[in-house]
């Protein structure tokens, strides 16, 4: 059990993604990792959320076999097909949109000791369902520094 | 790259929502922006939960047809049937609890410069599994005024 | 309408379980209502989050009937089978990686007057997909004391 007492930080960093692929799935503990030492906050919770919504922010394993599983698994539960309503505005993506929905565009994690606290197979990763084109994550930190 | 420190501020207020339909999808943007205000927190992290169990908050497309397939996918993934053992107590509403624990029941939502740091479509919505009841949403909002 | 400022206080704690069984759904309220009590935190948000990645948290009723419901719910949406591609390295848990991506790894649960501020029926559990072996899961908890 540990508490600390203090005035509260904030900190505030946006990633940039434009994948060349539709469909990708990108490792982003590391960069993660760096904001957070860079925040300086040393006990507190460490936000990021997609700022779009066909993709998602998640936590699993870094493994290429579950990644592949996790993206047929989600292609059955939220088939690309022609008929969606969304469609006639003559978009072509309404299975990216029920995608995110389902892994959720934002997690929260917590730092403690000035790092991000995951269990030994926590990983987080950014699953884009309608690349190939600008994408935004913001990454919002607030604790005791 | 932004930081803030300061006292920390916390600011809560629910929502009350008493639908006459069973279903309905409700935006809540607007009067989240106006809480937002009303809180002066400048820098920090606005929350959003139903306080219901058959109810949803979730982030996405202010698109009439994006909004039917959502609702007719939910339907698919967690249909509306007589035989849940849930309805042996005599309720009838299962499925609106397994239709909320996929949408999830709860956001989290950054606060820059005093509004809301959504992307361009991002909407945050009330979704209403089982209505024609008195139904309330917390927004809790922490951060740095 | 209600609003505090004042130093920022964090307070953690883990919490640790070894179930005998592979999956089980394990009730946490008493629990954190305890830690919120330690943690002397008046207003804020208590987080909690497995840290494995084939268990969950989720929010939603204490009904032996619901629970049984969500768990063949999840096995129609997530089933166990031989033949994901995860197993080629020696697993044999790919459906519960699936299963907690599905019901999602944490929660964010609200502070307010020194008590989790919850709806009548909302209790939080544990949700073991992978069982028989030690299991953590982080609170965090942050607000004003």
């Amino acid at each position: 059990m540990t508490s600390m007492t203090g005035a509260v930080k904030t900190h505030t960093e946006y990633l940039f993604f434009h994948n060349k692929k539709r469909r990708e799935i990108v490792l982003l503990t590391p960069q993660l990792e760096q904001i957070v030492a860079r925040s300086e906050v040393r006990d507190g919770f460490c936000f990021v959320s997609a700022m779009h919504i066909t993709a998602a922010i998640y936590v699993n394993d870094l493994e290429n076999g579950l990644i592949a599983d996790i993206q047929e698994w989600l292609e059955e539960l939220a088939p690309a097909r022609p008929n969606y309503r969304h469609h006639q505005t003559g978009e072509d993506n309404a299975d990216a949109h029920l995608k995110a929905l389902l892994l959720h565009h934002e997690v929260t994690l917590p730092i403690t000791d000035g790092r991000l606290d995951l269990g030994t197979w926590q990983q987080i990763f950014y699953a884009e369902f309608d690349g190939q084109r600008r994408k935004r994550v913001i990454v919002k930190i607030m604790g005791v520094s």
